[in-house]
């Protein structure tokens, strides 16, 4: 049986159909079965969330998210689990209080019941987590137990963040859906920070109507949800493209796109949008985004890096050696350039209300092969703009692909409107 | 005998005319003196300093802080000192590790003797600080102690944060230099967060080339720094306004300056710059930093808010509760406004390299009446400004005034640059 959407899941338990006990339960149980294999968790430990899910059942209804289990990426502190960013220098690490997103989780009705694997401090040394579609290969990183966990059906929401391709990437190789909200819109207090500019709060979902879901509590927009409420607008009236602005963006590294995400494009372009090509400034962001998040990770770390190097991996050394060696002044222009950048992106939305965009080169490559590569995810969070993955289909080896849909700076609710007439309209007839 | 300035202490201390321990020990013996006056720390524990000091004099010469004495806000994260963020909640508080711009001063030699009291969770509840040039008076908030550390004479610098004017203010109370970067150049990893959007990163010192010299430690940006290998360019070159394009902006709130604060103004108007009127759509950014500092805050703390209740102040769960009124959509247009309004500050800089502004109404208050109100920081601080403080004179009561020195964003380095030209024109030939 495949487990309810977050959506339906939510609705039961806000009539008492269901307890949040039991669904609690239900989602331990799938857990049990499938841990020992996909190693989705850093710490699981129900105790908890099942004492919370008690009190949530005895008393009123809480929020949007009553009795629904959620996955924490374990970069966010939690007052109640331990919390290690992926990290032996931080193994065992008790907070004192949860994350801000955490604590709206919560008081929303939601139950944590463990930390999910992250990539050592969300940059690319990967944690145990396999891909429940096949356990030889990746979920993906830097969010990759939640991903999993997601994927599995073992729980309806998790939480991730992205700094370089961190939703985009693990949702694609997971064939879930994973939303980037636009940077700045989400408070990231008691989140390790790994790079001021970049790292953007976000989460994972089955649906684009369970993201939404999140995301709504998430920003405390509920302008942000679906549902008959929302409204689709002038995007969702029609039934194909012609009702919405869609530009097919394949971007400077195209190249490096495989045969079965070409073949999905190619089944996307017949049925809607127009080819857009990638302007001039567009193609060095790429590069600039690494820099910033080069120079930005050292700087955050610099107490790890100075001090408990022993404990880092050796790519993750690597990676904060080569951050420090970036001058404070080179890294003041690529500040500057990343600003002009971020308003140059506003011309990309003036003939289009998104973009559809690759989310990765094809499906996940193999577990030994580590993460994946963050390519067609960099630019987009330079540039700050919310991005939605919408599986869409499977490749050779069986495991899923799809796209981004991309949208214009804190035009989020159109992105989460669009893709889920998008998925709708392409999931069946691509290919 | 008045206390070398962090740039003459860093020279004897590297040429080893002095050594660390002996440094240290000199401010230690000023802080013993008049701290149970003062009450500027919020922790103080010579021990782990003393220990390193005497590591760096038997060592070679680590860094540009080499040995200097540093005060550091309790708002930032130690791994030797607890941290307690002005609130009882956090009390006793051992966090794991340093904030990262902590680091990057211990890694430059920086000695730090203890923790300098924040108002709680660096917004409005005060802390036990005195003002040093009369007790009686407040010295301003959120960054109370590193400010009053440094105009005591203690400690040479001292690392502040400001989210409306927490680092103008104090050094306005206090009499000394203080320097609010623009915003996103320094990382806040490790930096309990009020606010995403607004939290800066700064400090204080008693000269423009200190802080300057400190602003390049925690950018990593040599091009901050002052001295003969600096360069002042066309400002500098001139010994009159002729040379430096300076805006005298009186601003929007001009009505609440009082007569000591006007008569500076007056007397700084005869030697430099030209008036600037304050454009139509400058004067809602203070309402707009206020709604988003309060809807960030309770973002922000909403584990505090939501479980520790009771071991807040009135005034700040007053805060965190109008903070949680404020609605994510009604959010998300004051950040779009916010983006805005950060374009258009460009215009203020097309026929002004710098303007000059009030940085408070007039002198301290008195310390029963709290740490005084940061209505002059506000627009400038959700504009993400660089903002200097100058003192430049006294008021009626004997306590300092001055004004700041505001520049268009990225341009730190011509803020430092015209900042200490203006206060050597300034502060002998003004009233």
């Amino acid at each position: 049986m495949t487990p309810m959407t977050a959506t339906t899941l939510a609705a039961a338990l806000s009539r008492r159909e269901l307890s949040a006990e039991q669904v609690l339960r239900d989602c331990l149980e799938r857990i049990d079965q499938r841990e020992p294999e996909l190693h989705a968790f850093a710490h699981l430990d129900p105790a908890p969330a099942l004492a919370r899910a008690r009190q949530l059942d005895a008393g009123a209804v809480t929020g949007p998210l009553h009795g629904l289990p959620l996955g924490v990426k374990d970069l966010f502190d939690t007052a109640d689990l331990p919390t290690a960013y992926g990290s032996a220098i931080w193994h065992g690490h008790q907070p004192r209080a949860d994350a801000g997103v955490v604590a709206a989780c919560r008081a929303a009705g939601a139950l944590i019941p463990g930390k999910t694997v992250t990539t050592e401090f969300a940059a690319f040394t990967a944690g145990p987590t396999r891909n429940p579609h096949h356990a030889g290969h990746t979920p993906g990183g830097s969010s990759s137990g939640s991903a999993a966990a997601v994927a599995a059906g073992w729980l309806p929401l998790a939480l991730g963040t992205q700094t370089a391709a961190s939703i985009v990437r693990p949702a694609a190789y997971c064939g879930i859906v994973g939303f980037k909200p636009s940077v700045g819109l989400i408070g990231r207090a008691g989140v390790k920070l790994m790079s001021d500019t970049l790292d953007t709060v976000g989460g994972f979902a089955r649906t684009v109507e369970d993201v939404a879901l999140l995301a709504a509590v998430l920003t405390g927009d509920e302008g942000l949800r679906l549902g008959d409420g929302a409204g689709f607008g002038a995007i969702a009236a029609g039934d194909d493209a012609s009702g919405a602005r869609v530009g097919l963006f394949r971007g400077p590294h195209w190249d490096m796109v495989g045969d079965d995400v070409r073949a999905l494009w190619e089944g996307v372009a017949r049925r809607v949008g127009r080819e857009v090509a990638s302007p001039d400034w567009f193609a060095p962001l790429t590069a600039l985004q690494i820099d910033v998040m080069q120079y930005e990770a050292a700087r955050s770390l610099a107490w790890e890096h100075v001090n408990r190097s022993a404990l880092l991996s050796d790519r993750m050394r690597a990676l904060l050696d080569t951050g420090a060696t970036i001058d404070g002044g080179a890294h003041r222009r690529n500040i500057e350039a990343t600003r002009i950048a971020r308003r140059r992106a506003g011309m990309l939305f003036e003939h289009h209300d998104m973009l559809l965009a690759p989310s990765a080169a094809g499906e996940a490559g193999l577990w030994e092969e580590g993460t994946g590569d963050p390519l067609f995810g960099r630019a987009w969070t330079l540039l700050g703009l919310p991005c939605l993955h919408l599986p869409l289909g499977v490749g050779a080896n069986g495991l899923p692909i799809g796209l981004q849909v991309v949208g214009a700076m804190g035009d989020d609710a159109r992105v989460l409107r669009a893709g889920d007439w998008l998925q709708g309209l392409l999931r069946d007839r691509v290919g």
